[in-house]
């Protein structure tokens, strides 16, 4: 199908638009002709099922099974928590009818009202704790740790492929516990995977932290974040694990007899990590040419682009190139043959747009010399490599560069990392430099807003290893403990 | 959680209630309180997992990529294939609201009303072609063989679990041609597979044939299906195949320029599987004690008991039990221990109802003459065994099963196929005997609705092996070539 697109917009020039000419040119996702959906396209959907794949195995090994809920949730279930509601009841679509039925004009039209308006599931924690709520009788029953891999839909104005989407793809872990050390230790234990998950595969650094009360998720005690930071400065919140106490236990009565058969209210968990983390992904390693993929997360590791004038030659190279392929998979490396009758060039460049870790090249004089060319997406460095030597050198490759871009967006995110200490040198460095700036705050909500009123910049979070440090309220004055991280946000 | 019914009501005594009793005990689903809509609870969930991994590589293998496409669609979209909407309009969910607001009663309610009302997909040959008509420019751009996992919506009125629910999670596949012959190729291939997969892993045999004209997908030139004959002699549709022809293409101008530069439609197939089948999986095999699971879908294979009165002697026959169990898995049989203080009989009757596959039997006799107790879950079977024969033993005995789980089910098909030659003949066996009718048919829709009116019996599909066979159609008495196969179905 047609991925490609003539070029793409230069970072420097308009960030914006390189964002979507990359996801067009490596053929991720599109837009759909209903408002504010996507489509992921086989390349996107490809790296969110290796992020299935790694993330449903780290989930798994901590004892959590899978599970499906309904898409629709009564009304009345949302209204429940008092607070839940208010956070999602600007963002829900609503099912008000079933059948359709065709009207005077011959237009189909919806038939039959509902007794109780659906909506379509933002989140699930009310449907899923009503029915933990007819599952756990007794101590016996918990903890209870259940995923569910899943659409949901959040009624959007402003939308942007992968980053904010009226529908996205999601998992959502629920958990209940008979103590409250343990419902923390699991919303911990979670945030751990995700760190871990986000650090180790995608290459991502990220700060684990808090959330402030202004920011933390609808119905939750806390909400623990991991933060990254994209090339144009701006924060993206990767993932979220929630301590909701017992608030939802209280509303939908999810107790448990305990031991000595007194009865008790779970403590819960919830957490979720969404296809925005593609979005973070193409932000924090593409470049000017196109994506830039981790090797861990590419579905497809390494192209071997055969080179040759005459259909004898590119044969000779297409055999060569098998060989190479079956060595490759040997030592679990993912690889594609593009034997194509095309100019090298035109391959070169539609595998660097697709952002493949590295390109093996076979020509007629390689075979000649019996070696082929290496190339790094990453930094675009080549080297030839004597042929027995190619799969050890892809193994080593794949490695460096995995780490090399980790190391690159760690170096990026420190360059651009500011500590504050004053009003005037804030809104001086979020309006010229941006990044996070890190500053004193004096834990008041209503600092908190002022600022975000006056320069968009919000609390990302609390740092976990934030150090002890004396200062002051870079808004209000007022004495603080520690310097928390502000930025701009997608 | 609570899986534990008390009893599971014989089948002979109320089949309905025998496999609601069975999916209550063994933990795979529960109702919940969205009408119509199932939770699938982990042991439920868990076969579907591994129906998504077997098929999805299947899938792949022939070159078909997994994608996502939105799950609202606009109604004007349903609208245009009218065959199509007739299918299906009569069970749409229909989207009319976003966000919520409190009315002066205190009342959740829908607030901003859409401009064009949403259907949520009951399938999605619509948006995925009015997408491919944007993806599809040339030659070279065929075929395209794309899939989803996902999860639609079709309001039935009387619904029950995994079989026919308001909402259910399946897979379908959409696919464009240059030609007739390939699409009609790939129809059967699809069906192919899900034959293999039926038969292979399921251990459910199924007649592959071609619907009736009333019976096809609407919007399909001809629908391909594989019919499957549960233990009450009903028929169940596991899996559908679609040739779709040009008819969508031409709705949603979906063409290509050829070779030579001359615009034309693709040729087009969708099919589908979806968690129906566990349904099937559940009624072909399970009996009076509970589920019965095929080796090859069983997410767990074996379970490992141990058995003592002491402590002591229980952690020694554990110890033998983690052994056994790494043996296991080194052949890549999976197994759970079960080391809980309970009495035997009670862990037993659990394993038995949740269809674990095989059981093995460890207490201290069994470690002090160096064998175990080894049970086969589909005919009780037990059978002493040598410790070090144990591994070799076990990889036997899951073959055996799976093999007899299919043997068994093909032969109560037969003792339940009946050739019947007289209208008088047909409503007798239908009404007494049930199971699948081989009967000669006009091939007329009249005939066929009126045996559906006064029998319920439906055309399940014309198998593409009946042989020739000159005949009159059992309701009219016109001539017939080949006998089709009528039953009650699911």
């Amino acid at each position: 199908m047609a991925d490609q697109k003539d070029g793409i917009t230069p970072r420097a020039k308009n960030y914006s638009q390189w964002y979507l000419d990359v996801i067009a040119a490596a053929g991720l996702a599109d837009n759909s002709p209903v408002r504010g959906c996507m489509v992921i396209k086989p390349n996107g959907y490809a790296i969110w099922e290796n992020i299935q794949k790694i993330l449903d195995l780290m989930f798994k090994e901590t004892g959590v099974e899978n599970t499906y809920f309904p898409l629709f949730i009564p009304i009345s279930f949302l209204q429940k928590e008092a607070t839940h509601v208010e956070g999602f009841a600007k963002e829900c679509a609503v099912v008000t009818h079933h059948r359709l039925k065709v009207d005077e004009k011959g237009k189909l039209v919806p038939a039959a009202l509902l007794e109780e308006p659906l909506i379509v599931r933002p989140t699930s924690e009310t449907i899923i704790y009503e029915t933990f709520s007819r599952w756990i009788k007794s101590y016996r029953d918990l903890p209870l740790l259940i995923n569910q891999w899943a659409n949901v839909v959040r009624w959007e104005m402003r939308t942007r492929l992968f980053l904010r989407t009226t529908e996205f793809l999601w998992q959502e872990g629920h958990t209940a516990h008979a103590s409250k050390e343990e419902a923390e230790s699991e919303t911990m234990q979670m945030l751990k995977i995700y760190r871990r998950f986000a650090e180790e595969y995608l290459a991502i650094p990220v700060i684990p932290g808090k959330k402030s009360e202004s920011e933390k998720f609808a119905g939750a005690d806390f909400t623990t974040t991991i933060e990254a930071m994209m090339q144009d400065g701006r924060a993206l919140q990767a993932g979220t694990s929630h301590m909701l106490g017992q608030n939802f236990a209280k509303v939908f009565e999810v107790k448990y007899l305990d031991k000595s058969g007194g009865e008790q209210f779970v403590w819960q968990t919830s957490w979720g990590l969404s296809t925005r983390i593609i979005g973070a992904l193409i932000m924090v390693h593409s470049d000017d040419i196109g994506l830039v993929l981790p090797p861990k997360i590419a579905s497809t590791q390494v192209v071997i682009t055969v080179i040759g004038k005459s259909e004898i030659e590119r044969e000779a190279a297409a055999t060569k190139a098998k060989e190479i392929a079956a060595n490759l998979r040997q030592i679990g490396v993912s690889s594609k043959i593009d034997d194509r009758d095309e100019r090298p060039g035109v391959k070169f460049f539609e595998w660097e747009r697709k952002g493949i870790p590295v390109r093996i090249e076979i020509g007629p004089k390689d075979l000649e010399k019996g070696s082929m060319m290496l190339v790094r997406r990453d930094t675009g460095e080549k080297e030839i490599v004597a042929e027995n030597e190619v799969a050890q050198k892809v193994s080593e490759l794949l490695e460096a560069i995995q780490s090399n871009l980790f190391q690159r967006a760690v170096a990026f995110r420190s360059e651009n990392t500011h500590e504050v200490n004053s009003w005037e040198e804030f809104q001086d460095v979020i309006s010229k430099k941006g990044g996070f700036l890190m500053a004193h705050w004096c834990g008041n909500a209503e600092c908190e807003e002022k600022i975000k009123e006056e320069t968009r910049a919000t609390i990302r979070c609390l740092p976990f290893d934030r150090k002890e440090e004396k200062g002051k309220c870079i808004f209000c004055g007022e004495e603080s403990n520690s310097r928390v991280i502000f930025a701009k946000a997608y």
